[in-house]
C-alpha cells in the first residue's frame, strides 16, 4: 500500500508512525513546503520516499496535514491529480470552506474531511508522537458523500490507532470548534504577548512565573504558520466567539472597578463548573 | 516546638506536612475557619490539635496561610496577641497591604511577609502535598524589618523544604505578580466563564475539548475564598495588567477584521519567545 503524507509535522508525522505500525509493507511517501522537515523525516524514517513536486499520481491513500488554508486552496487541484481510486482525507483545524470547495468536485465521492482533536504546542517532523490520537476523538464531517470501501476503510484505520468517531457537519465544527479551541488559544498567545511586552521593562517577572503561568500560556508556543491559517479560514466564528470573552472580560473589569467583590465571588463559583467539564478530557502533559 | 497553621488548605496542609517532616517533635496546632476542613485536618494526622478561638498565645511560631484579605485585616490582631517571643510568618499572594497594615506595630520585628510562588487549582486540605514547595521561588518582603534570629531561623527552614529564597519589595511584587499570576487566573476564569455559556445552548461543545482548552482553563478551577479575596488586595495592579490585556486583544481583533493575517502571523511568531521564558520554570503537571 502506497500512502502520500502531505505535511510532515505534528499530526502528519504522528499519523506516519501509526501508518507504519498498523498497515504492513507500507510505503510511506512524504511531501512538505520545508525541505529540512523532509530531510529530517526520511532521515528518522518517518517516511520512506520524499514526493517533491506535489506529484500525488500514484496513491492508495493521501492524509493532507498541511495548515488548513493551503488544504482549501490546494484541494481542487490535489483531486484532480490523484488516480481514480486514491482515497484522500484532510486533517484541518476547521471543515466549512474545505467541504465547500470540493463540493461539486468530479471525485469528491475520494474525499474524507476530519479533524482530529488532538495536539501538542510542538511543530515540526520532531514533534510526531507515538501516542497522540490513543483515545481522541477524530470528527467526521459528510461522510455520506465519501464512497462507502473508501470510507469503510478510514474509519477502520482511525479506530484502529486507538481514536473515538464522532460525525459532526462541518458548519457546526467550525462554530464549536472556535470556543473550545480557538478562542483557548488566542487569550494564551495574548496573555504571552502582554506579560512579554512587561518583561521588556521588569526583567525580574520571570523569576515569579509558577506552574500556573506555563499552564495559561503554553498555547502560546504554538506554530504561527497553522495558527494565522486558521484564524483566517475561521475568522467569523472566532470574531463571534472573541467578542463574547471581550465583553464577559469588560464585565469583570467593571466589577473590580466598582469593587463588587461579591458578583466577582459568584462569577469564579459558578465558573468553577468547568471541573465536572475538565474531568472527562484526556491530556497529554 | 509548637507551631500554629492558620488555614489549612493547600498552603497551610503543605506547610503542615514539611513541618512534621523537619522539625523533630513539633506540635502543630491547626486554626481554620471551616470545621469541616478542621477535622479532617485533625483525622488525617496533618494537625495535633484545633485552635478553635484565634487562640494563638502560646506558640513558637504561627503560620499564616488563609485568604489574604483576612490576613491584612486580621494581622494586627494576631500580633496583639501572641507571645513576645512567637515568630509570625504570612504566605498570602499580595504583600503591600499587608506590610503597610503592621509598619508601626511595636511587634513588626516578630513578622516576616513571604509569598511561596507555589499552588495548584485545588483548595482544602486534601490539596495539601508534599512536594509543593520543592524548587519552588520563595518571595521573601522587607527582611530587614524582621528580628535577626527569628528571620535566620524562618530563612533555614524554607531552604531546608526545598525552597529558593529571594528578596524583593511589597510594592514591585504586587506589580510583578499581577502579571504573571493574577492576569493568568483572569483570563482563565473568564475563558471558563465564556465557553459554560456558549455550552447551555451547544451541549455537545465539550466532546470537542481537547489537552489545549484544558490546560488554558486548568486555572478556572481555583478557590472563589482565594481568589476574590486577592483581587481585592492587589485591586489596582490588577486593573492595570487587564487593561494592558484587553487593550492587546482589541489590538487583534481588528486585525483580524481587516483580514490582516501577516501583521496576526508577526505577533504569534514573536510570542513564541515565551518558550525560552517557560523553559526555567517548574510545573507540578
Amino acid at each position: 500500500m502506497r500512502v502520500g503524507v502531505a505535511g510532515i509535522g505534528l499530526i502528519g508525522g504522528s499519523l506516519a508512525i501509526q501508518l507504519r505500525k498498523t498497515i504492513k509493507n507500507v510505503i510511506i511517501l512524504g511531501y512538505d513546503s520545508s525541505e529540512l522537515h523532509l530531510n529530517q523525516a526520511l532521515d528518522t524514517g518517518l517516511i520512506d520516499e520524499i514526493i517533491l513536486e506535489n506529484d500525488f499520481t500514484d496513491l492508495d491513500v493521501l492524509l493532507l496535514a498541511y495548515p488548513v488554508k493551503q488544504i482549501t486552496n490546494q484541494l481542487p487541484s490535489v483531486l484532480d491529480s490523484v488516480s481514480d481510486k486514491t482515497l484522500v482525507i484532510d486533517f484541518g483545524s476547521t471543515k466549512s470552506r474545505i467541504c465547500r470547495t470540493i463540493s461539486s468536485h468530479p471525485k469528491r465521492s475520494q474525499f474524507l474531511a476530519t479533524h482530529p482533536i488532538a495536539g501538542t504546542e510542538f511543530s515540526g517532523p520532531f514533534a510526531a508522537n507515538k501516542n497522540l490520537f490513543d483515545g481522541k476523538v477524530q470528527i467526521i464531517c459528510e461522510s455520506g458523500k465519501t464512497d462507502n470501501n473508501l470510507l469503510n476503510w478510514a474509519l477502520g484505520w482511525f479506530k484502529s490507532i486507538g481514536m473515538v468517531l464522532k460525525e459532526m457537519n462541518p458548519e457546526d465544527h467550525d462554530k464549536h470548534i472556535a470556543y473550545v479551541s480557538h478562542l483557548s488559544h488566542i487569550s494564551s498567545f495574548i496573555l504571552g504577548q502582554t506579560v512579554l511586552e512587561k518583561e521588556k521593562d521588569e526583567s525580574a517577572i520571570f523569576a515569579m512565573a509558577g506552574s500556573g503561568f506555563a499552564s495559561t500560556v503554553r498555547l502560546a508556543k504554538s506554530s504561527p504558520d497553522t495558527w494565522s491559517s486558521i484564524f483566517e479560514e475561521n475568522k467569523e466564528n472566532i470574531l463571534e466567539t472573541l467578542k463574547h470573552y471581550l465583553s464577559n472580560l469588560e464585565e469583570f473589569k467593571f466589577l473590580l472597578e466598582k469593587e463588587n467583590y461579591k458578583k466577582i465571588y459568584e462569577t469564579i463559583e459558578k465558573t468553577n463548573a468547568i471541573k465536572k467539564v475538565l474531568k472527562g478530557i484526556k491530556t497529554e502533559d
